[in-house]
């Protein structure tokens, strides 16, 4: 063997094993490191949900936004209030707004159907022709093409009403109740070139997360969100002491803002949880000084969807 | 010719004439007379639109209904607190409700669209999926068969969720724009057995409606309503007047109710027209004790659709 060939050969295997080694690296950046912060960076997306459900959910998450402290949100395209928030969208396009896929209608005063035909998407309905109540009847009952026609159908309104959504999640998790339906969740987002809401964290409870999930795919590291456990008088301390506690890398803080007003108390009637009370505690807590300074005091730095959006290939 | 034969003959044209003369008498009895009150009573239904399109609508007119000075109403089935006032007419089922046929959706920040299936009612939609803004684009571009279709299936949710209307109007009237309109709007209502919200007075006009209605046909004397010429400040003025003047015979006044607040405001922004302090007005007027009053100091009864819809064979 010539000098010349085993010196090519060493050449070759040592550009080899520092692309691997690139690779391996990049592999291993974090989520916010592939953001351009640094590894024990604390990021929070301060993120509301169910835009365009009911006036008194726009109407407190849009003060919430003027505040600056609550930085995103996800619109119900199914809803009735839909172009209330759609006219805010196109007035503030730097908004980072996502959207919150619907396929659940939970209330029992107050109800929503699908964007699609009813007939072509009849297994995501009740007999009433409304989506169902719970999230786990209709990932049960619901055959995945007609999911994907129905959330494409979400989108496209949206997109028609001038909405150019940042970011996809799911209301009340019914695309993440098992792997077909994610499949198509994943699929969809993917086509549109937009991250979805799917925290690390989820793995353990979702085994199937990974399997479906690529490198290319752009998720977060955890998801904080209060639960009904919390007493209302606790709800202050409860996030007071996460956000303390706050672990580096990227967490979104799942809220549900509105007012304890007429309409959201006849809207959630009968539902204490996730109710008008609910809504206007975390309302007044994610738009006071005590959550203000819980940033300042943490190093804790506001991120959107919107950059996430741009690791995207 | 035999005595007998002539005598037969004038028996039988005597009982020819008495059976026209005792026709022509059913023909000439007012609607009143037939109701079984006297020709010169004075009947009104106080019947409030627009039921199930709002929480804030639903509250002021349950409210009203409580004060027994507002007996009527009807719902709109499309619009998202249908369930909430279906659970009330299930709870009351004497109470005289309706069926507000909804073709329009008129508000720009507060929407809602078909009962049917989409591709089936296309005619009826505007380019976001919803029904038109106008009566007058509804009816223009609406194709009857999907008319027919809509409505139709608008009885049935409404039968299937226990609501057994004992009326049927139109919102906005826009089933009353065009003869053919009508024509299907009367089809419906008489294979339903209901009678439809009619008024002689409208016979000038809409110079189609006697062409169309047959003496089987149930309607009023004359509908009273408020308009947009009426200033704020002349509300009840405008009511006590038309009141101290009502003619005998059935006369049905339309209201709007609901409470001037958060959400009507916000369903209802920049329309005044039939915004929510005009309904706050009106909710004020008819709640009176200056109502109960005019009532009882001019003879005037109240009286529903529940005792027309009898009166159809």
């Amino acid at each position: 063997m010539l000098f010349s060939t085993v010196m090519t050969r060493i050449l070759v295997a040592t550009l080899a094993l520092l692309l691997l080694l690139t690779d391996i690296s990049a592999q291993d950046k974090t989520i916010a490191e592939r953001l351009g912060y640094p590894r024990d960076a604390k990021l929070l997306i301060v993120h509301a949900d169910d835009l365009g459900m009911a006036h008194s959910v726009n109407a407190a998450t849009i003060k919430a936004f003027e505040s600056g402290l609550v930085n995103s949100g996800s619109i119900m395209v199914p809803c009735p209030w839909l172009s209330e928030i759609a006219a805010y969208a196109r007035a503030n396009p730097q908004a980072d707004l996502g959207l919150h896929l619907t396929l659940t209608s939970e209330w029992t005063s107050f109800r929503w159907g699908p964007v699609s035909s009813r007939d072509k998407v009849s297994s995501l309905l009740d007999k009433d022709g409304y989506f169902r109540l719970t999230e786990s009847d209709a990932a049960a009952q619901a055959d995945p093409k007609q999911v994907e026609m129905e959330i494409t159908a979400q989108i496209e309104r949206a997109r028609a009403l001038g909405i150019q959504p940042t970011h996809l999640d799911s209301h009340m998790g019914t695309l993440y109740q098992n792997k077909a339906l994610f499949e198509v969740f994943l699929r969809v987002a993917r086509s549109q070139k937009l991250p979805v809401r799917v925290a690390k964290t989820w793995f353990s409870r979702a085994d199937f997360l990974p399997s479906v999930l690529t490198q290319d795919d752009v998720y977060i590291d955890r998801v904080l969100d209060i639960n009904p456990t919390v007493p209302p008088q606790e709800w202050a301390r409860f996030y007071s002491d996460a956000l303390k506690k706050l672990e580096p890398g990227v967490t979104e803080v799942i809220i549900h803002l509105a007012y304890d007003d007429a309409e959201m108390r006849a809207a959630t009637a009968d539902h204490p949880d996730w109710g008008a009370a609910w809504r206007q505690r975390d309302f007044e807590f994610f738009t006071s000084d005590t959550f203000r300074k819980l940033l300042q005091e943490n190093q804790i730095k506001l991120i959107t969807w919107r950059e996430l959006a741009k690791l995207i290939k």
